[in-house]
C-alpha cells in the first residue's frame, strides 16, 4: 500500500468535514442572489490548493455572451516531474438550485449523514467527487515531500450547470496554458455499487429550432378553419415524418455514418448488471419502453442516435379556450449523435428533410440553437490502461467500460482544443439524485475514490 | 315610404353623435378597470331605452363561475299590439380591448369620422349595430303615436366578449320572461358592399385538450433519450393523423352526419362575389389555401367540419436549450361543426379514435373544454321572407343567404331555450377591423341598416 493511501485512509474524517465545509457553501450558479457565494466557494478552493502546496493558484475570470460577468475558474499547478506525463484535472464547484426545498429530507446545504450517506446539494454533482482530486492531492504531497508523480494542474469551474461557456471560452483562447496530456473527469457514475467503472463514450447532440409559418397573422379559427393553413398541425405532421412509431428516425442518411459498437463492447454491455424491466419500472415509468426495434436499452441509450422533442411554442397555451390559427409554431427538437456522425451532416440532413416533406400551405426555418461532437475515448492508451489497474486495485473488481447517453462538453473541448483524452473516472451511483431533492454521495465511495485517484496519478507517474 | 323612416332620416345626425357619445364610454368588458364603465354603458341605454318609451326597463344582475358579479343585462319592452307577433333584439353593448393602441390612426374611443366611416373600438362590434335597434325602435314610436306595430323585447349584454355565459344562464333559466316568435340578431357582415346579406347559418364546435402522458417525470434526453417516450413526438404522431395533409380529417364517422348544402344555396354561393385569390393574398397571406380536395373556400369555411390545433403546452419554451424529455404534452384542438353533427358525437369519436391510435409507450385523456351546436335558419319562415323584402325595398338589390363560419353562441341559446328562429341581419363589412385597431362602420350603412330595421318590423307587424 502507498504511503499516501495510508495517509489518506489516516484522514479520511478531517477530509469529510473539510468536504461538509465546502457543501455549506451555496453556491448556485444560476442564481443571482448567489453570485458571492459562488465566488466564496472559488476562494475556498484557491486557498486550500495553495494550502496543500500547489503553485500558481490564481482565480480567472470570466466573461461571456452568455454570461457576462461570471463565475470565476480556479487554477493551480504542480509541474515538477520531467519527463512524467502531466495531468489537467477538472471538476466544478457550482451546483444546481435546490428546488423543491420542501422535499428534502435534510437541509439542501446542511450536510448531513444518514445511513453512510452524505446528504447536501454538490454532493456528488460536482463538489464531492472534485474534492477526491484535491485530498487525492494533498495525500500524494505530503507522503512524497512536496513531491508529486507526475505533472498536474488543476482546473475547476463554476458555471458547469449553466452551460460552462467560461470554460470553454478559456480552453479554446489559452491552450498553451493547459498543456498535458491528459485529463481527468470526475463527474459521471459508477453502473452499480461497487462495480468499478469508466466512461468511454459520450453523444454528441444538436439542438434546434424549427419555425412553421402559415398564413401572415395570427386568424380566427371559425372564420378561416379549413382554408387557412394551421402551422401546428403542419408542424405536427412534420414531426410525425422525422421519426416513426417504432423509434426509427426517418431522416434519409442519417444512420449512413454510425460505427456501431464492437462485438466485444457489446458483449460486456450484455453483461453489464442491467435489468430493463426494473429500469422501466423504476426509472421511466412509462407503460413500455420506446426505441428502434432490435436494440437494446443500452444500446438506444449509449450507441444509437435518437430524437427528441422538447417543448411547442407559439399559439394559446392559457386555461380555456382561444379559437386562434397561429401564424406561427416553433418545436425545439433534438437529435443526439453517435460516432461518426458529425453535427454539421445531421444539422444540414434534418434541414433539407424537413423542406421535402413541408405540407402545403406552410414554410418552414431550421435554426441550430447549439450542438457538440460525440466523442469515443480509446481505452488502449496507456491513462485508460492506469485507471484500470489503479480500479482493479482499490476494487478488487474488473473495471467495466461504459459510455453515456448525454455530452460532456468540456471532454469535447479538451479533445478538440488541448488534443486530450478524458479518463472519465465517476464514483457517483445512479440512485443519488443529482439535480434532484436529497442528493447524496455514499461516503465509502468519497474515500475509494480518492484512493482511486490516488493509485491511478501513481500508476501515471511509475 | 314609412313615416318612421321619414323620422329616421330627418334625424340621422343625432342618431350619430348619440352612438358617438356611446362609443366614448370604454366599456371593455375584459378588463377589471373597466367594469365602472361597462355598466355606466348598460346605464346609459337603460335611460335611452326609456326615454323613447319602452317599459319595464332594467338592469338584470349576471353573477356566473367564469364572471362572478358580472356586467349587466339591459332588458326593455314594449308589448301592447296584441295579435302580432314578438320581436327580441339582441345586441351586446361591451367591447374588446383597444390594443394594440399605437396602430389607431386615431383614438380608439374618440369617434372620428373619416371617409364615410365612423372610427372607434365598438363601432360595428356591436354598439354601432345594437344602437340601429334603439333607433329604429324610436323612429317607430314617434311615427306611431307611442305604438310599435310589433310586440317587442330588448336584451342587451355586456359579456360577449368574454364568453356570454351571463345571458346564457339568464336566457336558460328565464324563458317565460323572454316569450318571443324570433330574434333579429344584428352582429354579422355584408358579404360585399352594398350586398343586403342574411346569415342562415353557423357552425358548431368542440373545443378539446388532448393530453399526452409518456413517463412518470421529465427526465434527461441524453440519459433516457431513445428509451424513454417522448409526448410531444407522440402528440404529433397522433395529430399527424387527425388530418392529412391535404385537410381532410380522418377521424371515423365524423363526416356520417353531414347534411350537405342543397343545390340551389350552393349555386347562391357560386354566384357571390369572391375572389380566392384575391382572399388569399389579402386575408390569409399563405403561400396557397389548404382545405379538403373538392370544395371551394366558402363550402371550407362554411359548411364542411375543420380541425384545428390552437397551442400545444409543456415541456421547455424558453430562449436556449433544455434537453428534456418532458412528462406530458398537452394540444388545444378543436373541430368545426356543420349541420347534422353533434357535439357530443364528435367529442365520443376524436376520443375513442385518439385511443386507438396511441403510439407505444404513450397514454392520452381527451377533454372536453367547451362545444356549441352547428345551426342553420331555415329561409322559408316568415320573418326571413320579411327580412328579405325590407332589405329589397331599402338596398334595391336581392338579399344573398350566407353563412358564417364561426359560431355565435346566443343564436344556438334562443333556438334550444327559447325555440326562437334567428334572424342574422347584419351590415357590418369585411373589412371592419374588428377586434383589430381602426375598426369603423360605414356611417350610410349605419343609417341604412336603421332603415332596413323600421321596415322589417314594419312588415313582420303588416
Amino acid at each position: 500500500m502507498s504511503s499516501a493511501i495510508d495517509f489518506a485512509r489516516q484522514h479520511q474524517s478531517r477530509f469529510l468535514e473539510e468536504l461538509k465545509a465546502l457543501l455549506r457553501i451555496p453556491s448556485v450558479s444560476t442564481d443571482p442572489a448567489h453570485k458571492a457565494d459562488v465566488r466564496h466557494a472559488a476562494e475556498v478552493l484557491a486557498a486550500e490548493l495553495k494550502r496543500i502546496g500547489l503553485e500558481n493558484v490564481r482565480l480567472i475570470e470570466t466573461d461571456t455572451p452568455a454570461h457576462p460577468g461570471g463565475h470565476p475558474l480556479v487554477y493551480a499547478d504542480h509541474l515538477h516531474a520531467p519527463g512524467k506525463p502531466t495531468a489537467l484535472l477538472y471538476g466544478h464547484y457550482d451546483v444546481q438550485p435546490p428546488d423543491p426545498l420542501d422535499e428534502w429530507l435534510s437541509p439542501a446545504f446542511e450536510p448531513t449523514e444518514r445511513n453512510g450517506n452524505l446528504y447536501a446539494r454538490g454532493a456528488v454533482d460536482d463538489k464531492g467527487q472534485m474534492y477526491m482530486h484535491v485530498k487525492a492531492l494533498e495525500s500524494l504531497l505530503v507522503a512524497n515531500n512536496g513531491q508529486l508523480p507526475l505533472n498536474v494542474r488543476v482546473l475547476l469551474e463554476g458555471e458547469e450547470e449553466v452551460g460552462g461557456e467560461g470554460i470553454a471560452t478559456y480552453v479554446a483562447s489559452k491552450p498553451a496554458d493547459l498543456a498535458a496530456d491528459f485529463a481527468l473527469v470526475s463527474d459521471t457514475e459508477m453502473f452499480a455499487p461497487g462495480l468499478p467503472t469508466l466512461c468511454v463514450g459520450l453523444r454528441g447532440m444538436i439542438y434546434t429550432e424549427i419555425e412553421v409559418r402559415g398564413a401572415k397573422t395570427d386568424l380566427h379559427s371559425g372564420m378561416y378553419g379549413g382554408a387557412a393553413p394551421n402551422p401546428f398541425v403542419a408542424l405536427a405532421q412534420i414531426i410525425a415524418r422525422l421519426k416513426d412509431e417504432s423509434g426509427r428516425i426517418l431522416i434519409p442518411g442519417l444512420y449512413d455514418k454510425i460505427i456501431p459498437p464492437s462485438p466485444e463492447e457489446l458483449a460486456a454491455w450484455q453483461s453489464l448488471p442491467f435489468d430493463e424491466e426494473h429500469y422501466r419500472l423504476t426509472e421511466v415509468g412509462s407503460s413500455t419502453l420506446v426505441g428502434e426495434p432490435g436494440y437494446s436499452v443500452l444500446e438506444h441509450t449509449w450507441a444509437r442516435p435518437t430524437l427528441d422533442v422538447h417543448g411547442i411554442m407559439g399559439g394559446f397555451t392559457g386555461v380555456g379556450a382561444k379559437t386562434v390559427i397561429p401564424a406561427k409554431a416553433t418545436a425545439k427538437v433534438s437529435i443526439r449523435l453517435v460516432p461518426a456522425m458529425t453535427p454539421t451532416e445531421t444539422f444540414a440532413q434534418l434541414s433539407s428533410y424537413v423542406q421535402s416533406i413541408l405540407p402545403p400551405g406552410v414554410e418552414a426555418q431550421v435554426r441550430l440553437i447549439h450542438s457538440g461532437d460525440p466523442c469515443l475515448i480509446p481505452v488502449d492508451n496507456p491513462y485508460v490502461r492506469a485507471a484500470t489497474a489503479a480500479l482493479h486495485e482499490v476494487w478488487a473488481k474488473e473495471t467495466v467500460f461504459i459510455r453515456s447517453g448525454g455530452s460532456i462538453p468540456i471532454v469535447g473541448d479538451f479533445a478538440r482544443n488541448l488534443n486530450l483524452p478524458s479518463v472519465m473516472m465517476g464514483f457517483g451511483l445512479p440512485d443519488d439524485n443529482l439535480h434532484a431533492p436529497n442528493e447524496k454521495f455514499l461516503i465509502s465511495n468519497f474515500y475509494l475514490g480518492i484512493e482511486s485517484i490516488i493509485r491511478f496519478l501513481e500508476l501515471v507517474g511509475a
